[in-house]
C-alpha cells in the first residue's frame, strides 16, 4: 500500500475512533447542568481564595455566554471536543483566556460528569413527578364524572362484577400515585453532591464541598469519593421508576385499545389521538395508545442495558460507564412525552356510557348477589342456593334476558322454591344496586368511590 | 383411535394440564403467610359477628395444626389441591369440618394471594435489610483495620492514585448502605394490606379491613380493591432492589477474583471459600466470588421476566400474574445466600498488605503530586512543571525505580531547574503522604477514612 | 463466642456454602447424557488401549446400573456429591471398584460438563422441533376446515378487511414453521462434540475424538479445546429460539383471550382448557391462554440471564458458567409443555363461525372495494369515488345496515351519480367476494388459502 | 382559558403528538431501501400493464432524483411527512406530478415498511458477515505469528496450563466464525420478499410478486400476507446475532483490559487505541476495550426491547411495531463500529512475549505433567505420585523457583523416590514441552495450532 493510502486509512480509522470514543453527540444534553456545576465550583474556589474575584466574575460571565450561545443555536458541537465538559471549557477559554484554564482546579472529569449527570437525573425526577401528579389529577377528574356509570369489571377479560367507571379510573390514579412516590423517594435517596470527589480519592486542594453542595441544591455532599465516581445507582433508579411507570401506561393503553374496538365501543379516542383512514371515514385507529404500549419495550431495554454495563465492573471509574447516559436520556424523553400524551388522551376521550351499561347486562353479573341473597336472607344452604341460581340463569337465557332484567314474576317462575320469594329479590339482581353493595373500604360502591376521590383531592393539594 | 386410547390420552392431557395450571409446587413457599392471613381474617370475622367465637377458635386451632404438619414434613402437597390456599383450606376442613368452609366468607382467592405474597415480600425485605446491615458492618470492620494500608487506586484498571485499603472497603459499605435504604423505602411504600379487597371490587359483607391490617402488621389497608388485586409493583421493587444489590456484589466479586490472581496477589480467599485442585496444592480457585458474580444474571432475568409479564395486562386479575412468584422466590433466595456468603468471604479473607503497598510503587503514582508541588510551591507555569515531571519520571525509569523511591539527589539531578529544589519535594513524592494529602471531605486520607468509619458506626447503631 | 458455638457456626456456614456451590440439585437433569458420554468415552479408551476390554465392560455395565437406579428412583442425590458427574462416578466406583477410577483418564470436568450440556440441548432441540411440526399440522388442519369462514381481518384491533378464518390460522402455521427452522438450524450449527477438550487445552493422552464424536451422534469434534470449554453459544441459541417461539405463542394466546370474551365470542375454549366458576355456570375463564402468555416472561428472563452471565468473562472456564443450566432447563420445560398444551387448545376449540361472519358486517369492510370499483369500472377520479363512497356509507348508517347488506336500489339512491350504476356493484360490496378478490400470491382468497394448505401438507410430509 | 390560549395549547399538543407519532426522524435511515423497493414495484406494475412505460420511466427517474437529493444533503426531512415512505412519495409527486400518485397502486404502507426494513436487515447481515470474516482473518494472522509463544492458560483467572498465544487467539477466531455463521443462516432463513402483501390480506390487483422478489434479490415471495406484515422475527434474529457477537467482543475486551494492566503487561494497546493522561506520560488507559465491553449493554437492551414490544400483539399490524427500528439501527451501528475497531486493536496491539512467558513460570504449571510422568513412566500409584509432586513443588518453593526451572539434581533431591529418576523428567517439567504434549485434536500443541490455522485459511478462502 502506498504511503498516501496508508495515511488516508489512518485518517479514516482516526475518524471512526473519534466517533466511537466521543460522547459529545449525546452528552451535550447536559450543557445546562455542566454550566451550573461550573459556576458553583468557581464561586466556591473564589470563596476559598483559589480564584480571585475578577477571575471568578470572568468565568461566570463567560459560562453564561456559552450557555446563551448553545441555547440560541450558535454553538457548533464537534467530535473534536469529545464531550460536553471539554466543549464548554474550551469555548470558555476562547472567550476569557487564562482564567478559563483555572476552572478545572481541584476538579476532575470524573466528578464533573457525575455531578452533571446526577443534576440531570434529579431535575428530571422532579419534572416527571409533577407530570405524574397532573396525570393523577386527570384520572381523578374523569372519575368524578362517572361515579355512577356502570361498567363490567373484568377478570380474565371476562365480565365478573358491575363496577362504576369512576372507580375503574381510580385504579390508575393509584398506580400513577405510586409512581410519583417512587420518583420522590429516589430523589431524596440520591440527593447528594458528587462535586469535589475529584478523580477517585478527593483532592489535596482546600475546597469546600458543602458550599458547592448548597449552591447546587443537594442536601449534602456524598461521603466517599471513590464510591461516588463509580456509583450509577441513581441512574438505575430512574430507569426502573420509568419502567414501572411505562408498564402502568401499557396497561391503560391496552384497555383503551380494547375499549375503542368495534367489539367493545366503551370509549372513543378524540379525533386528535386516533388516525382516520383516507377511504373509510368510520375507521379510527388507536395509534396513540398502541405506540404508548409499544414504548414500554424501549424503557425496559434501557434498564437492562445499564444493569448489564455495571455488572462486574471493578472500582473506580471505567470507560464502560460512558454508556450510562443515552439510555437514561431516551427513557426520560419517552416518559415525558408518554405521560403528557396519555394525559391528553384521557382528558379528551369520549366515554360511551350506554355501551358500558349495556355490556353489564351480558354474563348475569348479579348471579353471585342472587346466591348471597338466598343464603343470607332466605337461610338456604349454599348448595341449594347454587342450584336455584342456575335455574334463574336458565330462565333468563330462555327469555333472552340477563338476570338483572327479570321482573318478579319471571324470577318466581324460575324455580318452585322461589314462588313466594319477597320482591326484595329484584333489587339484589339489579346491577347498580350490586355495584353499590360492595361498600367495604376500597370497594366499588359510589360512596366508596367518592371517598377515594376526596382522598386524592387532598393528596393533590398537599403534593 | 379407540375409546380406550382416547381416554388414556385425555388423562395424560389432564395430567399435563394440571401441572401447567397448578402453582402449589412453588407457592407452598407461602404457607406461613397464608395461615397468618387466614387467622387474622377469622379473628376479624368473629369480631364482626360473622363467625361465632367457637367457630373462630376451631379455625385458628386447625390452621395452627396445618402449619405444624407442614413444618414437620407431614403434609403432602399434591397437584390436586392446585395452590397453597386450597391446600391449607381443604386440609383445615378435613380437620375441623363445617367451620372450615366459612373461612372463605368475604374473601376471594384474588385478595388472599395478594395478601400472602405481599406479606412474603415485606418479611423478606426486612430480612435482607438486616443482612445488608451486617454486611456493611463487616466492611466497616475490615476498613477499620486498614486505614493506613496503601493500595493503588485504579481507574481503567490502571494504577492512578494511592489509597488506603480501608477507604476502598468503605466504598462497598456505601453501596450496601444504599441497598439497605432501598429495601427500607420499598417496605414503607408497600406496607398496605390487600386483605378485604375480595375479587376485584370489595365485598357486600360487613368486614373491618383496618382490623386485619393491624393484625398483619401493615400500616393501612390499600384503598382500591381493583388496583390491589392487579398491582405487582411491590414484587417489581424487591426484584429491582435485589438486582442492584447483586450488581454491587458482582463488583466486589470481580475485584476479589482479580486480587486473588497470581498477577495481583492482594488478597487470599480463606480456604473454605476457594477450591483447591487435587493435584496442584498451590492452586486456589476463587469459585465463590465467581459464582456470586454469575448469579447477577439470574436476578436480572427475574426482573425482566416480571416486567414482561405485567406489560399490557388489562385490569383486573389475569392468570398471567401467577407467574409473579417463582422469580421473586428465586431472587430472594439468591440474595439471602449471596449476602450471607459474601459476608463470610470478606470477614475471612487474608489481606496481603505487602503486595498492595508494593503495587503502589508501579506507575509513578505521585507524578501528579510532583507537578502540583512545582506549580504551587515553586510558582512554575503548569507547562514547565509538566516537562520537568516527565524528566523526573524518565530519571526514575533509568534508575529502575518508581519516583516515590527517589532520594533528593536523584531528584535534583533529573533536571537543571531542580538543582536547588527544597528537600520538601521528597515528601510530595511519598506515597503515604500523597494518600493523606487527599483530605477533602469524602477523600482517602486516613483522617477522612476514620471519619467515615465513625459515621458508619453511628449509622449501624441507629439502624 | 465459645468454641462450640464457633464450631456450630462453621458447620452452618459449610452447609450454606455447599448449597451455594453444588449444582447437583439441578444438573441431575443431565444424568442420561452424562452416562451416555461416559460410555462413549470408555469405549474409545478401550479402542485406544487405555482401558482393557474387561475394564470397559465393567464400566459400561456399572454405568447402566447407575442409570437404572436413577430412573427407578433408587438413587439418592446429596449435596456431598456436588454435581451429577461426581455423583455418577462415585456410585460407579462403589459398584465396580478400581476400574471406575480410570474412567476419568484423559477427561476433565470441563469437557465432561460441556458434552453433557450440549447433548441435552441437542436432544431437546430435536424434540421441540418435532413438537412444533405437530403444532403446525394442527393449525393447518383447523385451517383446512375454515377456508370459506369469514372473519374480520384486523389492524390496530379495528376491522379492516374480510379474511377467511383458515387463512388467519395459517399465519400461525408460518410462525411456528420458522421456529421449527430455527431449531433445525441451531442444531446443525452446534452439532460438534466437546469430548476430549479436557480442561482447556486438550490432553497428552492418545485419544480419538472422532470416535467418541461418532458414538454420540455429533457431526465432528469441536476444533478448539479452549473455545469449547468456555463456549455457551449453543445454550444462548436454544434460549433465543424458545423466546421467539413463546413470543408467537403469546400472540395466539392474546387472540384466544380476546376471541373468547363476551365482546368477541369468536371461539370457545373446550371445557378442559377454561376454568369455570363455582357460582356462575356461564363463566369460563381462559386461564390456559393467559398462562401461556404469561410464561413468555420467564423465557425472556432466562435469555437475558445467560447473556448477562457470559458478558465480559475472560477465557477459559469460570465458575460463573455453572449458572448456565437452570435457565435452559426451565425454558425447555416451559416450551415443551406450552407447545403441547397450545396444540390441544387449538385442536379442541369450538369455532363460532356465525359470530365471526356477523362481525364482518360491522365497519363497512368493503368500502375500499366500492371505491376501487368506481375508479376501475366506472372510470371515476379517485376523489369523486371517495365522496360517493362516503355517501353510500352514510346511506347504510341511515338504514342501520352495513354497506355489504345494501341492495341495488339502496345503493342507487345513495348518490345521484349512482342512479344508473350496474348491478355488478352489489357483488363488489359483498364480503365473501371481497375476501376472494384478494387472490394475489400469499393473499386471503380461498384459492390462495388452499394453495398454502397444500404447501404445508407437502412440507409436513418432507420434514 | 381564552380561546387564543386554547388554540396555542392545541398547537403545542399537536406538535408533541406529531413528534410522538412520526417515525421520519429515524426511519429516514431506510431511504435507499425504500427507493429500491419503489423502483422494483413500478417496474412490475409496468410489466403487468398497470403503469404505462412512460409513467414508469417518470417514476424511476423521479425516484433516482429524490435519492440523489437525499444523498447530497439537499432534502429536508420534516415531521409533517411523518415517515420515509411518505417523504419520498410526496417529493416524487412534487417532481413528476400525477404518475407519482399511481406508484402506491396495489401496495400498502404495511408491506412497504416490511419490505424496506427487511432489505435493510438483509443488507446489514451481509455486511456484518463480511466484517466478521475480516476479524477472523486478523485473529488468524496474529495467531500465525505466535504458535510458539507461551502464555499461561487460565481457568478461574488462575494459571492452569501453558498454552501458546496463537492458540489463545484462535479461540476468538472460532467465536467470530460462529457469529459469521449465524448471520449467514438468518440471512437465508429470512430472505423472502414481503412486497405485494398489501395491508394484511393481499390485493385484488393483478400483481406479480415473483417479479419484484427477483428484482430485489430475495429468494422467493413470503407466502402469507397477514403473517408478513406482522412478522418481526428477522429483526429479532439480527438483534440476537449482534448480542452474541458483542458478548464475544466483551470477552476479548476484558482480556485486553487485564492484559494491559500493570499486573499483567501481556500486551500494550497501540497509542491510537489507548488514552494517555495529560500529566502521567506512562499511563495508558484501555478506553477502547472498555467501551467495547460497555456497549454489550445496549445491544442486550435492544434485543429485550423488541421481544417486549412483540409480546402478546394480536394480528395483524399494530402501531407498536413502529418501535422495531431504532433498536435495530442502533445495534447494527454498534456492531459495525465495534467489529471494525476491534479489528484494528488486535492488528496493532504490541504483544509482550517475555511477560507472557515469565508468567508461565508462576504457579508450577507442569505439576500435572510431573504426576502424569510418575504414573505413566514410573508406574507409580496416583496417590504416591501426588505426594511426590507435592514434595517437588515444596522444593521449588524453597529454592524460590518454579518447578519448570528445576534441574535434575534439584528434582532428585526433592524426594527419596526420585533419587534415581531418569533425566527425562526434566523434559516433563518443561513448559514448552508441556504445551506441545497436548497434541490431541483441537489441543494447544504448536502442531495442532498450525493445523487449526490451515483450517481457517481454507475457510477464509471459501467464504
Amino acid at each position: 500500500m502506498s504511503n498516501t493510502n496508508n495515511q488516508i486509512l489512518k485518517n479514516t480509522n482516526a475518524q471512526i475512533l473519534d466517533e466511537f470514543n466521543a460522547s459529545i453527540m449525546f452528552d451535550k444534553e447536559l450543557y445546562a447542568q455542566d454550566i451550573k456545576g461550573s459556576i458553583a465550583h468557581s464561586q466556591m474556589l473564589c470563596e476559598q481564595g483559589v480564584l480571585t474575584s475578577d477571575e471568578q466574575t470572568a468565568i461566570e460571565t463567560g459560562l453564561l455566554q456559552v450557555k446563551e450561545e448553545i441555547e440560541s443555536g450558535n454553538f457548533e458541537f464537534t467530535l473534536a471536543t469529545e464531550d460536553i465538559h471539554m466543549a464548554v471549557e474550551s469555548r470558555l477559554t476562547e472567550i476569557i483566556g487564562e482564567p478559563g484554564k483555572k476552572l478545572h482546579t481541584a476538579r476532575s472529569r470524573n466528578d464533573q460528569v457525575a455531578t452533571d449527570f446526577r443534576l440531570y437525573v434529579q431535575d428530571k425526577s422532579v419534572q416527571l413527578k409533577n407530570q405524574l401528579k397532573q396525570l393523577v389529577a386527570t384520572f381523578v377528574d374523569v372519575a368524578s364524572k362517572h361515579t355512577t356509570t356502570l361498567i363490567p369489571g373484568m377478570t380474565h377479560l371476562q365480565h365478573a362484577q358491575p363496577l362504576n367507571f369512576g372507580y375503574h379510573m381510580l385504579a390508575y390514579a393509584n398506580m400513577f400515585k405510586r409512581d410519583f412516590e417512587r420518583f420522590e423517594s429516589s430523589y431524596e435517596r440520591n440527593n447528594y453532591s458528587p462535586l469535589g470527589s475529584a478523580a477517585l480519592a478527593g483532592t489535596p486542594h482546600n475546597i469546600d464541598r458543602f458550599s458547592t453542595c448548597e449552591k447546587l441544591g443537594f442536601s449534602s455532599p456524598t461521603n466517599h469519593a471513590m464510591d461516588t465516581v463509580s456509583d450509577r445507582d441513581f441512574a438505575l433508579e430512574i430507569l426502573f421508576n420509568i419502567s414501572t411507570c411505562m408498564m402502568h401506561i401499557s396497561r391503560i393503553s391496552e384497555e383503551l385499545i380494547l375499549w375503542s374496538s368495534y367489539e367493545f365501543q366503551f370509549v372513543r379516542m378524540s379525533d386528535e389521538y386516533a388516525t382516520t383512514s383516507s377511504i373509510m371515514p368510520q375507521k379510527k385507529n388507536p395509534d396513540v395508545p398502541e405506540l404508548l404500549r409499544g414504548k414500554t419495550g424501549r424503557v425496559y431495554g434501557n434498564l437492562i442495558s445499564l444493569l448489564t454495563v455495571m455488572k462486574g465492573l471493578p472500582l473506580a471509574y471505567n470507560k464502560d460507564t460512558q454508556e450510562d447516559k443515552e439510555g437514561v436520556f431516551d427513557s426520560v424523553k419517552t416518559a415525558e412525552i408518554s405521560i403528557s400524551i396519555l394525559n391528553e388522551v384521557i382528558k379528551t376521550m369520549i366515554v360511551n356510557t350506554d355501551k358500558m351499561e349495556d355490556a353489564c347486562k351480558i354474563g348475569h353479573l348479579t348471579a353471585t348477589d342472587l346466591a348471597d341473597f338466598l343464603v343470607q336472607k332466605q337461610n338456604m344452604a349454599f348448595r341449594t342456593a347454587y342450584y336455584i341460581t342456575k335455574d334463574v340463569v336458565a330462565k333468563a337465557n330462555e327469555l333472552g334476558k340477563d338476570i338483572s332484567e327479570l321482573n318478579i314474576d319471571e324470577i318466581r317462575s324460575a324455580n318452585e322454591e322461589l314462588k313466594d320469594v319477597s320482591e326484595e329479590i329484584v333489587m339484589y339482581l339489579d346491577l347498580r344496586n350490586s355495584m353499590n353493595s360492595r361498600n367495604s373500604y376500597g370497594g366499588t360502591s359510589s360512596i366508596q368511590t367518592e371517598n377515594q376521590i376526596k382522598y386524592f383531592e387532598q393528596w393533590l393539594e398537599k403534593n
